[in-house]
């Protein structure tokens, strides 16, 4: 707020030896007052040490890291540009290492193989104590091999190297919670519309779909597959709910695998006069808070966890740059399901 | 993709000393090998290096770096949580600075004065070369005083202190854009819709939306203020084309404030039986895609260049950073508007 927020150009940090002189004292001096060794009076030290702080003197990091070959710096490598997995992940990750001291790197390689080598080129160069790696699907690797490294490497929403830790989110056990609770709430003919069929996670949740009807009894309708887009919600709801299917065989209830395709599944059936909740319950998949808010009614959908995710992976990552060995597998972490409008209320409720 | 890649605990990284015993020369010789100087034959100096380079020996970057007071790294603060304006423009910071060498830290402060202060002091402790304050508006500050700091600091998309070098989009120019687009496309009536009154942006555009139409001689109609929210453009809808309205007084064109609010006006449109582009044109503001390209049909947004803009931020960092003066103030980088079909066909076209 001080107009002395001048744009000059870099001024280099405090030394030391600025600080000695200030406070009339040597250099030796200075630095004993400031690490709390030495024998001196406690005016002196406390003298020395107002000096640096009113000059803003700073005890060198990087001098310390060298000393301990640490950097207290871990990358974050993501090829998820729009940060919509990243950022939540970002976030617990940094939650996580920041009582720790430990700062994050973002490095966004796109897709990108060359952009990628460059990163962790710098990210080396800059002795990062560890690398948390991520991505928007987890069934493929990022554009760079991070096997072989020589520090700390952990996985989280993405394809790890064989033999690596990794967080995932449990994708199956998250549509468990979406289907179940359309069972509890009294649906008997349960749809499901998802994405592209080249995705892993769209094959674990439509098997988790199969399995709690087949549980409980209910007919499976034969998952429609697509894209991860409103516009193919709205081209399933023609296929679900068209002329020939009749509103007697037709879905009182789709389990959508994103909130995109929830939108547009939504709106589609808003247009055909069809009543969310009450004559379909909808639920889509990621908790994108502002596609679901504003979804007309305000979406119900599973949440991946992605900041507990991240927050389990920094934690991961920060005892292994500690030097504590841990177990090789992927982690599978629970999702949530956040009840919205758009599913519908219990029978009678 | 090896097998090798185990989570084993943190190696410690070559050193010198394991370089200069594997290739069975002195440690000062190493060094003058990798550093190319000293005197030894071609074979040794290449024995040594390809050494090195199997042990997967890096110089020592902390070391340079506290040589020549110089980390190349340099923080980028936010408090953008969603990242939908701090990651493109992060692009754009990293695209102007891998050249140099320079990576960026991203910090996301939220609206958190103590997480603000943390993660300044890590900065600061980590000794970056300078700091990029970015935010989600550029009429408020981030929650954390960043004058006086003794690096360099360049504001990008937020409210800078007196005296800074900050770079903005420029908004009035952005507006100016929709609103000539639509005067050449044509129409007669256009309207304004936008957020909420305390908002700079909202009245920069709104002015620069009166400005066009009176040089053009066409009828201003009171911008009406509300949220960013889709459902602000489905209530403003009701304003602009309710029962009293008529379709004589109504708009033939809606500029918005945001690609949300035009999302709720093209959904509302469309459930009053009103078509768009045809019979009513629509624009946003933002440009951003995942929602613009899924508004039916494809929402025509103006761009903030964020990207662009970023890469001029890092750019005026490395200047400052490298000691080269630069003039305090607002520089303002034009919109750009990327026409879909929302905003409708020339005459005749």
């Amino acid at each position: 707020m001080s107009s002395d927020a001048s744009p000059a150009p870099a001024k280099t940090p405090v030394t030391l030896r600025e600080v000695a002189a200030s406070a009339g004292v040597s250099v030796a001096t200075a630095s004993k007052a400031l690490n709390g060794q030495g024998r001196m009076t406690a005016e002196t030290r406390a003298r020395i040490r107002e000096t640096a702080q009113r000059l803003g003197f700073r005890p060198n990091s990087l001098a310390q890291s060298l000393l301990r070959r640490r950097s207290f710096t871990v990358g974050l490598l993501t090829n998820d540009t729009y940060g919509r997995f990243s950022l939540p992940l970002m976030s617990g990750v940094s939650d996580a290492l920041v009582d720790a001291g430990v700062s994050v790197f973002l490095c966004n390689v796109e897709d990108d193989t060359r952009l990628a080598q460059l990163h962790v080129e710098a990210m080396l160069d800059k002795r990062v104590d560890g690398i948390i790696a991520t991505g928007k699907r987890i069934d493929r690797h990022l554009p760079v091999d991070l096997a072989n490294l020589r520090i700390p490497v952990i996985y989280a929403f993405t394809q790890p190297d064989p033999g690596a830790i990794a967080f995932v989110s449990d994708d199956a056990g998250g549509a468990r919670l979406a289907v179940e609770h359309f069972c509890r709430l009294g649906k008997k003919r349960i749809a499901h519309v998802s994405g592209p069929s080249g995705f892993a996670v769209v094959h674990a949740r439509a098997q988790a779909y199969r399995d709690v009807l087949i549980e409980r009894g209910l007919p499976v309708i034969e998952p429609l597959l697509g894209a991860w887009s409103e516009a193919w919600g709205h081209e399933a709801v023609g296929k679900l709910f068209g002329a020939k299917a009749g509103r007697e065989g037709a879905p009182d209830a789709v389990f959508c695998g994103n909130d995109q395709i929830a939108r547009g599944v939504i709106d589609a059936l808003r247009e055909r006069g069809i009543g969310v909740p009450d004559d379909v319950g909808v639920i889509g998949f990621d908790n994108w808070e502002i596609v679901a808010e504003a979804t007309r009614p305000p979406l119900s959908s599973v949440d991946m966890n992605l900041a507990a995710l991240g927050r389990e992976a920094g934690l991961a990552l920060l005892s292994l740059v500690g030097g504590k060995p841990a177990e090789p597998g992927i982690r599978k972490l629970p999702c949530r399901l956040v009840v919205r409008q758009s599913c519908g209320r219990p029978p009678g409720g």
